[in-house]
C-alpha cells in the first residue's frame, strides 16, 4: 500500500476539493472521473481493474478488518483522511470510510465486439433517473450482456448514485455513449437486431425469437420511444398491462426484457 | 366544485402547514394522511375514488386545460394558493401546481379475499428504498396482482417519493402492513403458497407452477430473506446470475417473479 506521508486533515486540501466536486456532473465530465463510495462499490472498482487514481480512506471509519488487509497488500495510492474530512465528501447517513476517485472508461461504438449470435446489448434514450440506470447496469451484467449504450442527453451513470444503485456492475459492463443515429447505423452496419417497447404493439415480449444478436432500446421514463425511433427498430414488443397503470418503470421495463432475451 | 372563498397567500396557513409536514413519515403516521403531488398523481387519487380531504391547486402554475375542467365538474374541496404557497409545499422543479391531501387507506390480512386459483400477493420485508416500493406497487397493478403487503419495518408507500413512483398504482392496490409472523400465518390458514428467493436456491424462478394462489415474499435490498424466512416459504427459487452481481435491484427481481407467477 502506497499511503500518502501525512493524513489529510483539512477539507480544503486539492485532492478533497477534487473528490467533492465530481458529486456535480459538470465537474465529472470536464475531468473525465468519478467519485466512488462505500465498501461494496469501491470493491468492485479495484477488483474489476477500474483506472483508480487514489483511494480515500478515513481509518476511524472503517471497520471492516477484510477490507483493512486487502489495502495492505495493495499498491493503489492511499489518501488517509480524518473523519471530519470524510464526512465533507460522503452524503451517507452510516459513512464506510472508504472512496475513490476514479477516471471514466468508455468504450467506441464501433470497437465493440459483434458476429456472436446471442450477444445483447441495452440502450437508454434520455432516461434522467441516476437510480434506474445504475439498477439497468446491474441487470445487463446479471445477464451477461455485452454492454449498456447511453443515448443522447441520457443521465450520468458515474453519478454517485448511479454507480451505487449499479452495485458496481459499472465497472464490469462496457458503457457507450453515442447519439441515436449513430446507434442506428451502428446496428445496420452489423446487422443487430433493434427491438424497442411500446404500449400499442399486439408483439408480446415473451414470443421474441432469442436466436439473434439483439439491441434493446428504451426510451424514456416519460415518454418511452417516439413513433420515428419505433419505425427505425426490427421489432417493437409490448409488456402485458392488465391494471390501471400503462407502463412499468423502465428499470422493470429493461429487466423483463433482457432476462427474456438472455434465458436459454 | 367547491373552492375555499379565498385565496391562500400565507405559507404559515394551517392547511399548508399540514400538508408541508407530511413529507415526514412521522407526521403521516400520526395523521393517517398523505401529501400526493402531480398531475398524474392527483388524477389516480381523484379517479381511484382515494379519500381526498382537499385538493391544493395554483392557478397560476396548473396550465392543464383538461385537468381545470376536470376541477370544474369536480364536488372536491379545492384550497386555492398562491405560487409562493405552493412552492413551499413542492421538493419539485418544475411545479404543475396540483396536489391533494389523501387519507391513508390500509386493508385488514384478514379481509383479504382468497379462494381465487391464481390470486397473487406481494410482501417487502424491510425494504427501505422508497423508489423500489412505490415501483413494484406498479408492478403489482400492472399485473393485476391482489395486494402488495408491507411487512415490519419497510419503508412508507405513502411517502412522496414512493407515491411518485407508483405513478398513481398506490391508490389501485389493496395495501396491508403486518408483521412476518402475521404473515406467516394467514397464508397457513388458507392455504396460500409462499414463494421466496434466494441466490443459493437450484431452482429457476422460470419453472415455478403458476396454479396455486401464491404470495411471493421479497426481503431488504440489503439482504433478502433471512434463512429463517427461506425455510418458512413454501418454494424458495432464484433467479440466474451470469456476470459479477449475485442480486438484482429489489424491484427488479420483484417485477421479474410478478409476470412470471401472472402469465398465462
Amino acid at each position: 500500500m502506497k499511503t500518502s506521508k501525512t493524513l489529510i486533515t483539512s477539507t480544503r486540501n486539492p485532492h478533497i476539493i477534487e473528490a467533492r466536486g465530481l458529486r456535480l456532473r459538470k465537474k465529472r465530465d470536464q475531468l473525465g472521473k468519478a467519485y466512488v463510495e462505500g465498501i461494496n462499490s469501491t470493491l468492485a472498482a479495484i477488483e474489476s481493474g477500474a483506472a483508480i487514481e487514489h483511494l480515500i480512506v478515513c481509518p476511524n471509519l472503517l471497520k471492516s478488518e477484510p477490507v483493512k488487509q486487502l489495502l495492505r497488500n495493495s499498491t493503489l495510492l492511499v489518501l488517509e483522511v480524518t473523519e471530519e474530512v470524510f464526512r465533507s465528501l460522503s452524503k451517507r447517513d452510516g459513512p464506510q470510510g472508504i472512496a475513490a476517485v476514479v477516471r471514466q472508461i468508455w468504450s467506441e461504438l464501433e470497437s465493440i465486439n459483434t458476429g456472436k449470435k446471442d450477444s445483447l446489448w441495452i440502450a437508454l434514450d434520455s432516461a434522467a433517473d441516476e437510480g434506474n440506470i445504475g439498477s439497468i447496469i446491474r441487470t445487463s451484467e446479471a445477464v451477461s450482456a455485452a454492454g449498456v449504450i447511453l443515448v443522447g442527453n441520457t443521465a450520468d451513470p458515474y453519478s454517485p448514485l448511479a454507480i451505487k444503485a449499479s452495485t458496481g456492475a459499472l465497472f464490469y459492463q462496457d458503457l457507450i455513449r453515442c447519439s441515436w443515429d449513430q446507434l442506428v447505423e451502428w446496428a445496420r452496419k452489423h446487422a443487430v437486431r433493434i427491438v424497442g417497447t411500446s404500449g400499442s404493439s399486439t408483439i408480446d415480449y415473451r414470443n421474441i425469437d432469442r436466436s439473434a444478436e439483439t439491441l434493446v432500446v428504451m426510451g424514456s421514463e416519460r415518454a418511452g420511444l417516439s413513433e420515428i425511433q419505433q419505425q427505425q427498430c426490427d421489432l417493437v414488443v409490448s409488456i402485458p398491462m392488465n391494471g390501471k397503470v400503462d407502463s412499468l418503470n423502465v428499470s422493470s421495463a429493461a429487466t423483463l426484457l433482457l432476462y427474456e432475451l438472455s434465458s436459454s
